[in-house]
């Protein structure tokens, strides 16, 4: 029998159990700052879609929900919000940001990226179709570079910095085969 | 016209800009001590598949991709490794395992979870289809709950903690939008 599992490792388990059947990897949860420069960065230079928002009022935060859809998939999403909270939560690849409200006015709160220490959390990544055509754009945006393909080893991936410091991976998947060649065993 | 985004809110570009498009918020990447532990954690207990694993023996690491999949999904995966990267880089909803080699020897290291300071990044979740089930069966297998769902308020969503401490949500879409209402504006 071929096994649930494409590479060797130690760990795997190979038998599924029934159990896990249907679930779903849904959501990453990053606390942002300032919600109205996030939404802008989310959805103006990476393009994503806001499907959800929920707020708290007594508990004094808002949850944002966005998601990298496809024009056609708009027509997916239920204009209901109640059903719409159910697709928000059924389906794969949501972004989701914690806002606590009046963070924005804290002069002293910045958030933890997970890479400087103590580290942790790495960064979220998007496939793009061009690499270059992405970063020429982004860096016509003024957005924040980690390391431009150029930079380093490892030619064919960018990072970026969202507004709160969080790290992007960017990367073009049909380059990458060949530009890990060299680094890999 | 009708705008992309389903919620409105300050910062949200309305006009996407078309260099976006094909944009896949692919992975998110959380560093781990012990990938045997780990790879058992989220192969067992959550039903996810690895797809792809790439040993960087120049750096010293290793990154493992892991997909929740269901059984028919298998098939539409390459056994050929390079095109098999394409297909890991290029789908949404990729968890990156980040795994520096030796760390599982050193004693003294710990990753941070991201929810202790200093906070940032607040956890990934899993959507299931039946969240007593799934809890009881947590419970069963010995996992660590940082909530049930009976604690607290929030009575429709649990967390759990991976090897490393990082937190996972749980919880069933259906159930959400009644378990939301009496906390929501």
């Amino acid at each position: 029998m071929m096994s649930r599992h494409f590479e060797s490792a130690p760990g795997l388990n190979e038998e599924r159990d029934p159990a896990t059947q249907g679930y779903v990897f849904n959501q990453t949860m990053l606390r942002i700052k300032d919600p109205e420069v996030t939404l802008d960065f989310y959805t103006r230079i990476l393009g994503m879609t806001l499907v959800r928002k929920l707020d708290f009022p007594e508990m004094n935060f808002s949850l944002f929900f966005l998601a990298a859809l496809d024009p056609e998939e708009l027509n997916n999403w239920s204009q209901d919000t109640a059903e719409r909270t159910v697709q928000t939560f059924g389906r794969p690849a949501l972004l989701e940001l914690t806002y606590n409200w009046g963070s924005e006015k804290d002069a002293d709160l910045t958030y933890h990226n997970g890479n400087d220490e103590p580290k942790g959390f790495g960064h979220i990544g998007f496939s793009v179709p061009n690499l270059d055509t992405a970063c020429q754009r982004f860096d016509e945006l003024g957005v924040s570079f980690v390391k431009r393909p150029e930079d380093g080893k490892m030619n064919d991936i960018a990072f970026i910095r969202d507004p709160d410091g969080y790290w992007i991976e960017i990367f073009e998947p049909g380059r990458l085969p060949k530009g890990l060649e060299k680094h890999l065993g």
